[in-house]
């Protein structure tokens, strides 16, 4: 998505921040120009200019040029309709393991705010599928997807996940969904033994029926948590938290799929006969 | 570190959790056994079998046969020095857009849990520079990213950062070390202006030493925060935070080196006459 | 219960603390002597002394001579039974403006923290009836209000509130009952309207429950909050959140009974001829 | 401040609700009437209505009447200045065992919110003394008082604290002050020892300050806080956090004036032979 690179090309996706905290994203294209609130500034004139550096509009109204954040990205899909913010994101990344080379399962696409931070941390080697009921909906998200240059990694597909996934053997599947314990018999077909179930929800009644729901279809290592950010006004002088924070954007809930199997040999052998206390338990 | 795979293979890392939920982390070698404390696993046993299995001991015990989490990972190198948890891994990789190919540099390596997710979202085109002042600890970092198999794409370096780390325009630049605020000319020097800062420090008296610190050196977009995950008991019928948590690990803090500039063609023009009123704010 | 006084009399309430912290609760007896970890001291000793005075045992460890407040009391209680902490207690009172003079009824009993906390702040012309339905709490109860001199001014009953309560038209009632639902109607006939009723429950579907039927009883101002209380260390160099905090204790739940009504005069008179939109709303 | 009644009677405090949740405060007297935005209310007709009932505008707009709460009329008086809220309220009181006798100083007196609270809490055998530099705000906070009905158990005072305060050994007193480090020596000269000394500052680096100051002047139990008041939408069904809440309000500071003093017969009696070690720590 971001290159590592030093100076500004044709091609990179760039971020125009004015003193004001306005943003702007978009391509650097030959011969195309930005309209800021405050002057226009020439594509052209921002190639082989170093990322970070101050730049000007017309009228010498002063700005940033900067490759965006995942983050940044993220935030301003939010602005529409999606309930992730970065900080569930990155804890759904670490906690579902989902890095350069998985395979991953999503539904629904949304925006794709999500979709974009999946296709961004399976880099090349990994695969997003990502489902979504409305048509509209699933348009905007490829929409988002493309304009980050991410759309390769990932299979969008319209249906209702009633009629089941795809994909078989994923190493992690994702529902944000208004009621995701309809569908534990579909995520079971598709989600690996093993692999990484987590899901979004914003009431304390849909974390109940999902629980329950992950009970019946064998899951174990079940998770609920909730992450609260807390920003602070950056004055060394007087540092202190801002006056008002996001209270709640949902439920986090993880789980993983098991195999439960009996015992091998549950009625024979002389090892029943050795005690299972005659073992210390040390944690 | 963990392969898109369904079953178990020699060379796999792999986690066995007990029933009292006791874990054991290791790669699965032929000929080898696990000695739990509710009896004895063969590793030959394990392969060919699918991740989320129920095995038993050879006393009957059951365990759960799994693929390890980066989380799980970071949580066990953790109980031994670290202050980075996995809520601030995950919020530190999307905020700083550490994903497949970036190259990133961190002091210090501690026991190397914050290395260990750098190396791991990385992939293999990134790079990860790790520097320590200390060999006991530099020893300890290398031998838990050898254990994950992740060691070769990181460059373990023993050195007083005071001197200055060797990288030239790297992506992000990562201090955990307990006055970073010391070493704004060596992060300067070292990271690519536009690119990512970040620390994390448990007092607010090294947030305001920081903060100054960066003030000084063209820094912007400064983000002040602290992250808190609350658990929940996940019993649907009683649902409830679970009665204890974790209240501080450490305030992050992220900014982006800036190059500031003069306006071009300052004193000349028909354009200064064009007042920078006329255009509207409109955020 | 702290008599405004600067010298300690005797049948004052006291309190010891050590060095370490170690914390004695008592009432100053002439001719009594009190037997700490690290020495004697005898409470004739103690007379006339100021309040905040350092002072030794036999042995020469130094304490300090204090008047005990409320909320050191209620964490003494707490430490057997109860889930009611100071920060709770606090916004209570004050939310349930329960002050001197207010009439009280409150159920369960419980260890007394709570029914410590409303004696304390009715004063002398308050009154609060606390109900039980087991005896040994009840004794628990009366046995730690005497203590704190303030059984004179709480009756307890021993009775399962499905039965009802004596009182009548109440300013305030709080319930600290595992079904608090199930007791509204009650409640209702002994809770003045436009009193304050208060509950708290461990689990969201406690609150669930309860918020039906409060709905089903006509009560309005319904307010569902949690409190968190986050300590730091005080080192002013080094400020700090302590590592770990109290996630949860429950959720307290208020509300107001109502009396609904039918418009009067509903199918006469001119004033029906005035269109109501011709108000407007300015809030 | 709010009588123990159950129906309404001239000269009480009432609050008018309306179904858009606006308010109205104000006291009941003969042949008034009270403006709403949907209809006109005559007093009169309110004399022996039961609080709680719904009551009708002349144009036939539904009403609530109601006592209102000491926590309704601080959020009132704090729309104007306040940093102090109920939640923070509420844990004053109890941890400063601030209640009915208790001699109370503070300063400054702000919009009195804090002081109504105080007032309220210390019935009328307590006493608060209000101290406050600028003559428009004691004016105000005076106002606020009166209307409430409790100024009579209130001392305004315009002076700055730097000239100390009149009372001497008082229980309790409270700075809401921007440098409450700069009045250590006046707080101890008026507060008796083992009193309890409280503070709200709103940045990390007052606390320090604070902490600095209150170790040179021998005091101790130093504590440090904030409070994170959240809420819920009050849905059963879909019951959740409110999507926003106050991130902060300020940090609290407590802590006690002590006297230290030499242990007695220092350097005399076989006591001292007795080694401290001999007695075991239990705690």
């Amino acid at each position: 998505m971001n290159p590592s690179s030093t100076y500004a090309k044709f091609g990179d996706l760039v971020q125009i921040v004015s003193s004001t905290n306005k943003m702007y994203f978009f391509r650097l294209t030959p011969g195309m120009q930005l309209q800021t609130h405050r002057g226009v500034i020439q594509h052209d004139d921002l190639v082989d200019i170093s990322w970070g550096s101050q730049i000007y509009t017309h009228i010498g109204s002063p700005h940033y040029l900067l490759q965006p954040s995942l983050a940044d990205l993220i935030n301003e899909i939010k602005r529409n309709t999606q309930i992730i913010y970065p900080k569930e994101v990155g804890f759904i990344l670490v906690t579902m393991n989902i890095g350069p080379g998985t395979q991953v399962v999503e539904a629904g696409s949304g925006s794709g705010a999500l979709t974009t931070a999946l296709a961004w941390a399976v880099g090349e080697e990994g695969r997003v599928s990502s489902y979504e009921m409305r048509a509209d909906m699933q348009n905007l998200a490829e929409k988002n997807l493309k304009r980050v240059g991410l759309s390769d990694r990932v299979d969008f597909k319209l249906r209702d996940i009633s009629e089941g996934f795809d994909e078989r053997n994923v190493d992690a599947l994702f529902l944000d969904v208004p009621t995701p314990h309809h569908y534990m018999e579909q995520v079971r077909a598709t989600l690996k033994p093993g692999g990484y179930f987590g899901s979004i929800v914003p009431t304390t009644n849909q974390v109940s029926d999902l629980l329950m729901a992950l009970h019946r279809y064998d899951f174990a290592f079940v998770d609920v948590c909730e992450i609260l950010l807390r920003y602070y006004k950056a004055v060394p002088t007087r540092l202190r938290p801002t006056d008002r924070m996001v209270a709640h954007t949902g439920y986090l809930v993880f789980a993983r799929p098991m195999l439960p199997a009996e015992p091998p040999n549950k009625n024979d052998s002389g090892t029943s006969s050795e005690p299972e206390t005659a073992f210390e338990e040390d944690d």
